[in-house]
């Protein structure tokens, strides 16, 4: 009977945020690709396009019309998933299996520049520095209001992803309840504080900063790593050194300090296929709902689809959906793509 | 204050298969899209595709040829996610975040029909009888291996659900773990069934039958509607009348009762967008761990992405991944459009 060798037998992973599993086949990698490729534009995207609605000065689908903004600008989503009103409801606790409950919320969009062209890799520290103010100014206001328990924060970048214009923007949900996948994770989280007396995230990082193995980049205030549990083919997290819960709990120090690793994630990970490198991001902070939260440790998930190339992705389809997660890449040989790729985004090289 | 009302409010709703919650906006529905449409080849296909690696008579990857199958024939995946070896393994206790086992399985393909062209709802009963007895028989074979505790049968169809050939065909992929879906659901239906002393899905199907709000098709034997917490837009569960486990349970009648629900069910499915309709499906059914689990009621999920029209999908991304699935569409709503379409498939029509 052979050894378990981690780098080429197919197995199972625990990730403690979720307690989930993940099947790992790396020897899968190899298999050939026959099916659906990727449209991805190459067109070059003006600075300004008159059509879109998310350019300054232009009119928005309900008549409104954008200022003339010059760094980053927030509006409330036109076609929200909630809504503000108070409804009333009274529980009917015979249904057992018809369970549903109202849900209030607000939904915003964050530009993050004027320029229609100028995705976040390609912004300056300063422009990135920006949007984490605009997100600080957000997480502050909505969390404020009083039904207000949750504020997701998160970027659907490229049309894979569902994202319906190429200006560089991302959105805001804000809303009463905790989300599901937000609720599992505050659980595991809050057990694991309860018993260790320190937050999950502050002790995961030292075991991954001891092995180094996952690690993309370091600096003096964050990590960006692929996390042993990785489900996407190039997920990674970027989780704070010092241990606070929120975006707002950052120093002057951290706040550069994110916008550079942010800058160079985000670069990493264009220059893989030398392509605008599509995925979803979102950042993993402590509820509003007034309690303390010692268990929530600042970090920021990114799920990127592609697989093979600029236009072969990861489908999380039937097995997947009915049973678990599969990948066929190790978070390893990921990390070590990604940890060899420059930080320099290819555009700048080229110019 | 407004009083709730499920048809117009945003709200939320609860799935206690796996214990989560679905963000449903049925007010969003109008919202203009402009972003991503899906290719749909409408190209005719041949009976017979000599590049096909799943034509019979045709070779495969590995150089093996595939008989000259008459009905439905399967074979062992070539680039399977999991192998049968053994593996060595001795868990390393002191890893609280490094958690890995090695996994032993066995991915087959199970080929519809020996005609390229010919979808599930275009099969005629018998075929489609053929098939549930292939899958009957691989779910007995594949069970009974010692170290086999879980047989998932699913279909990826299209090219959107990552399906590499249009030629009609499912997987079997079988393992030694729980996968964690399955564990998920088995974990909520034993607590119910340990509380009350019948399965869960027994008493949801006299709910769902006594409402009749989400029923699509129902049959002696089978119903098929739209679950009250369906996250995708046209998703639908067949679900057993008689409550027992497995696949394996059937009784002649209730073979042809289940062929018939699965070809009405993907004809109506076809009928949506006069497409051939993209989904995951897959059968959820008792473990294969020797142990007697009275909590199981055979059941079968589809979980299709068309939204608006056969080019415009719901993608699951931002929000959806870091919070909660969100829908756009009641349940209520896409169980009324597809129980008023007919069951005859619109290509027989035009025949
Ligand atoms: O095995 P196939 O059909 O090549 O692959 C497809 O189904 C598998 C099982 O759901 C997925 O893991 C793959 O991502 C998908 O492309
Ligand atoms: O709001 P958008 O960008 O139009 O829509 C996109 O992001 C949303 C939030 O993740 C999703 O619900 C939609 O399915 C997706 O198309």
């Amino acid at each position: 009977m052979k050894n378990f060798d981690i780098t080429e037998d197919p197995h199972r992973r625990f990730n403690p945020l979720i307690n989930e599993w993940v099947l790992v086949s790396p020897h899968r990698a190899k298999r050939p690709w026959q099916g659906q490729n990727e449209t991805i534009s190459t067109e070059a995207l003006p600075n300004y396009d008159p059509t879109c609605y998310l350019c300054p000065g232009n009119v928005r689908a309900n008549g409104v019309s954008n200022p003339k903004y010059e760094s980053s600008f927030v509006f409330e989503n036109d076609f929200a998933a909630m809504k503000q009103d108070e409804i009333m409801f009274e529980e009917d606790i015979k249904h057992t299996f018809f369970k549903a409950q109202p849900e209030r919320g607000i939904s915003r969009v964050v530009c993050f520049s004027p320029r229609h062209d100028l995705t976040l890799p390609e912004m300056n520290i300063d422009g990135i520095e920006n949007i984490i103010k605009t997100w600080q100014k957000e997480y502050t206001d909505l969390g404020n209001i009083k039904y207000i328990n949750h504020v997701q924060i998160f970027e659907n970048k490229g049309s894979v992803m569902g994202c319906s214009n190429p200006h560089p923007h991302g959105q805001i949900w804000a809303q009463s309840s905790l989300p599901t996948q937000v609720e599992k994770t505050q659980k595991n989280l809050k057990a694991y504080f309860d018993k260790n007396g320190k937050t999950m995230l502050a002790d995961y990082l030292q075991a991954e900063l001891r092995s180094g193995e996952r690690i993309v980049i370091e600096n003096d205030h964050f990590v960006a790593l692929v996390p042993f549990w990785a489900t996407w083919p190039y997920e990674t997290m970027i989780i704070s050194k010092r241990t606070f819960g929120k975006i707002t709990d950052f120093t002057a120090d951290e706040t550069t300090s994110f916008a550079t690793i942010l800058k160079q994630l985000t670069s990493k990970y264009d220059n893989v296929f030398n392509t605008s490198f599509p995925y979803s991001s979102g950042i993993h902070q402590s509820p509003t709902d007034g309690l303390e939260h010692a268990e929530w440790h600042f970090h920021m998930h990114f799920y990127p689809p592609l697989l093979r190339s600029a236009t072969v992705k990861k489908f999380m389809v039937g097995y997947e959906m009915l049973g678990e997660s599969q990948r066929d890449i190790t978070p390893e040989k990921s990390a070590e793509i990604l940890r060899q790729l420059s930080d320099v985004h290819y555009k700048t090289k080229l110019k």
